[in-house]
């Protein structure tokens, strides 16, 4: 077996860029002195949580062909992700992201992703497509959407996948990023129907299904071709309901929040995780709340995925375990 | 008299942004883990020095209508330059650069400013011409020329003063802000017949004369229609040559650099200061050279702009002040 059809556990697509997040917190932008930086994108940051839960994880994505760019392969390997379909774009720079944080429910986030963000240059032509049929998890997100080619790129490999093994659409919406965001529906549509998971917030939902109510969302997400709906309400905790009846109500775990922002991708790799595992639904999406908790307690993202035994500490002594 | 007609020392037009530079030094992008936050950006950054040498300044600018837009208007106050003709622009975000910092001589820029910067979108329309009229020294620079409208905003300025008191080309040749180089060369020939003063290095003056060996640029700049064009060689010095027969050769001040970039601007808003005090041209062109060492001995830009006991300081101990 040639060296590319290694079997991952995980493969994620989509965005990858260098977050700027400042070293003071309560502050706008106008006056935050310093920021650290961190390797960070959606895809990026689900590969690098299921690594550090011990999963074998690559990312597919590009960069532009400058330092910050480099700084993202280093960033990926200390992290222990595969690289090898993370490939430079001369035309445009590395995507930056700046954020303010406002615990503990107000993050917003300034892109840098224009006139295009190298990731969306992903072409179905370069994928990989043994390796991702080959993949036992396999994880794209509605941005990938946005724009050509990686629109045609999200849909040709979910096509190859033809639904074997576990495939995630993370929905994943940033009207931002969407030339017309009133064109979207159809391509998600299109995504649902070679989904065995799909993961989102209210908004993320009823940009997909056009309903809002969590029950509702989920409902309409299994009807449009998924096997496990996987709805996220903030405060309100976790509806997740499987095709085969199961149904799963997860409060949040209560911490004292820094930076909500990477919580959603901590708690799409554990979810992950817990899906390769064979875990029952309920501990799968308890686990999940705890990795999404505990990085929501935390500066950083992608450095503060967590440990297995991070996770296991704060379910057993949080009062929503028992 | 309105208050719009306050009568200016300088009034700078050009770029404004926000510039992130490295707590690390001699690292790449790549390596650096900390950044801090600068108000940044050419033309800005002479009304800075011009200011802080006690001078009435205003910049003339477009920001993003973001955070950091705020940000350069809070900084402009506190730097006591004058922002009423700084605007936001709803379609673009304030652009960001980012350096790195090999000392003493490579200082490489990682501009994001795609796919415009709000500074490209000052406008003829916009602008009050009585001030640019009535302002003691006004100051383009040549990226105001490399898109519409701020081209054409550029031109009109010039030619409202119509050569009356100081009119300051700083030819600032950035490529990369040119979506075709090769048309430079007509809108900076046009812009040196309002010109007074010409300011560039050889690059520059090469973009804008054709020659490139410093007598030769002066010379062809003088030709152009300047009456005094100041020649930047770095470690080789300054050559300025005024149309009266005046030419001073002046060595570099020797310092231990420690960021490059801005030094130029600091040596512009001293340079402003010396013109308007009308000080013999050696005196001033030696002060502009100071206040560029300086500058080049710190990190910041903006915040480093030396007063002037630094500089004064700075002429009587060093070696080529005798």
């Amino acid at each position: 077996m040639a060296d590319s059809a290694r079997r991952f556990d995980l493969i994620t697509m989509g965005r990858i860029g260098v977050d700027l997040y400042p070293l003071q917190t309560g502050v706008s932008l106008a006056e935050v002195r310093t920021f650290g930086k961190f390797l960070g994108g959606s895809a990026a940051n689900v590969a690098v949580a299921a690594a550090r839960l011990g999963r074998a994880a690559a990312v597919i994505s590009r960069t532009g062909d400058d330092p910050f760019g480099a700084y993202l392969h280093r960033a990926l390997a200390e992290f222990g992700v595969d690289d090898r379909w993370v490939t430079p774009v001369g035309a445009y720079p590395t995507p930056v992201t700046f954020c303010e944080l406002f615990p503990p429910d107000d993050f917003p986030l300034y892109f840098y992703r224009l006139p295009k963000a190298p990731d969306l240059e992903i072409a179905a032509g370069d994928l990989d497509l043994d390796a991702i049929r080959a993949a036992r998890v396999f994880w794209v997100t509605g941005t990938g959407l946005s724009e050509e080619p990686s629109r045609s790129a999200t849909l040709a490999a979910l096509a190859a996948r033809a639904r074997t093994g576990t495939t995630v659409f993370d929905l994943d919406w940033r009207p931002m990023f969407w030339p017309d965001p009133g064109t979207a529906r159809p391509h998600y549509t299109e995504a649902l129907r070679h989904t065995t998971v799909a993961v989102g917030n209210l908004d993320e939902c009823e940009i997909a299904t056009g309903v809002r109510e969590p029950r509702a969302c989920a409902e309409a997400l299994l009807a449009a071709g998924v096997e496990l709906a996987v709805v996220k309400q903030g405060p309100r905790g976790v509806l997740a309901v499987h095709r085969d009846g199961t149904e799963v109500r997860a409060r949040p775990v209560p911490v004292e929040v820094v930076n909500g922002l990477g919580a959603g991708d901590a708690f799409g790799g554990a979810l992950v995780h817990g899906l390769l595992a064979g875990w029952e639904l309920e501990r799968t999406v308890r686990y999940a709340n705890a990795a999404g908790a505990l990085v929501a307690s935390r500066l950083a993202c992608s450095a503060a995925m967590p440990a297995p035994d991070e996770i296991d500490t704060l379910l057993t002594t949080d009062g929503t375990a028992s």
